[in-house]
């Protein structure tokens, strides 16, 4: 597993290369690192020290070649085609993010494929063929899948996880509401919409 | 604005009173911290800290209540009745989120209103009435909507956010992919389906 840039670091140089998408939308050709810090909300020193993980970059005082930075980041980042991805529970939230597909296909990612306890009930309005669960280890060693995202009950997520892991899954975005236990080599993110929303609600006055 | 307990904590207390959640479900009457900690993910240490922002516990060596405990939790998070939000953004990513409504409602959290740059054409499969845009400041204003969930264009989602912030709108959860600049007492989370993905791919061997 590659781990030179910091997991952190990671993050950001996406969002800074989100940025210079948007930039190079706009017609600009150079930025400051004051100005792209700004746009990706950091401070200037921040986001010095993380483009020193993409190597050496010219010139103090003119700023940075937007489409140079930009295909820098990309190298760095390494994704240069579609990423296939499999979804894992087709209930309410698995459902959504099967019909918002072509988002995540135009970010480079694309959902080879989906699996459900009850795949008849869930194939009508999604692209991805729904497979059963069943069918998932073999499906995900046969196609070298990677990746899974996990939107399963958490009263299940734990062991569809490991089976995850067993075939070969290095890496699972996580909507189900539970802290997965893994192997140190598997990555895990998790994004909890309602403790997002809970923790938000908590601040309001 | 409540701002006694950390950020972070508030986040975990969240998690903490889901653990728990499942834990009444699955017939415990109490709970050890150690217990608890290891289904959160978190140490024990950091457990006793932050359950220590919901007053004291008693009887070391005795384990949590797991039924006092939940009401503690959700008394010390405030979250009493339907919180109403307003979704804005019905495009792709943002109807997927209004399809999801009933998950949203079983945390605690009603969509009241979606809006949108072009209404009709996105109100048919969703339950939440979706207006024009320019309803939108009148609407949160009237109605006192504090939440939002923002899935606009990057391109927009600053001038919206301005909008939502104008009309009283206090927390933004923010799926649009740039870092919005607020006023300091309106709290920002951001959920970027793409960057996590990235991120994640990043890690794969």
């Amino acid at each position: 597993m590659k781990e030179s840039i910091p997991r952190k670091a990671v993050y950001r140089l996406s969002l800074y290369k989100r940025c210079l998408e948007r930039l190079v939308n706009g017609d600009a050709t150079t930025v400051s690192s004051e100005a792209l810090a700004r746009v990706a909300g950091v401070k200037p020193t921040q986001l010095r020290k993380d483009l020193g993980y993409c190597g050496q970059f010219g010139k103090r005082g003119l700023g940075y070649d937007v489409a140079t930075l930009r295909s820098r980041l990309t190298d760095a980042l390494g994704r240069t085609s579609l990423q296939p991805v499999i979804l894992v529970g087709a209930g309410n939230l698995g459902s959504a993010l099967l019909r918002y597909e072509e988002g995540f296909a135009k970010e480079g990612f694309e959902i080879s494929a989906a699996f459900d306890a009850q795949p008849k009930k869930r194939s009508a309005a999604v692209k991805a063929p729904v497979f059963p669960l069943t069918r998932m280890g073999k499906f995900v060693s046969d196609h070298g899948v990677k990746m899974a995202i996990l939107c399963v009950p958490g009263t299940v997520a734990q062991e569809i996880c490991n089976n995850l892991v067993g075939a070969g899954i290095q890496a699972i975005l996580n909507f189900a509401p539970i802290i997965l236990h893994v192997p140190a080599k598997v990555m895990v993110n998790n994004v909890n919409l309602a403790i997002e929303l809970e923790n938000l609600s908590y601040f309001i006055r």
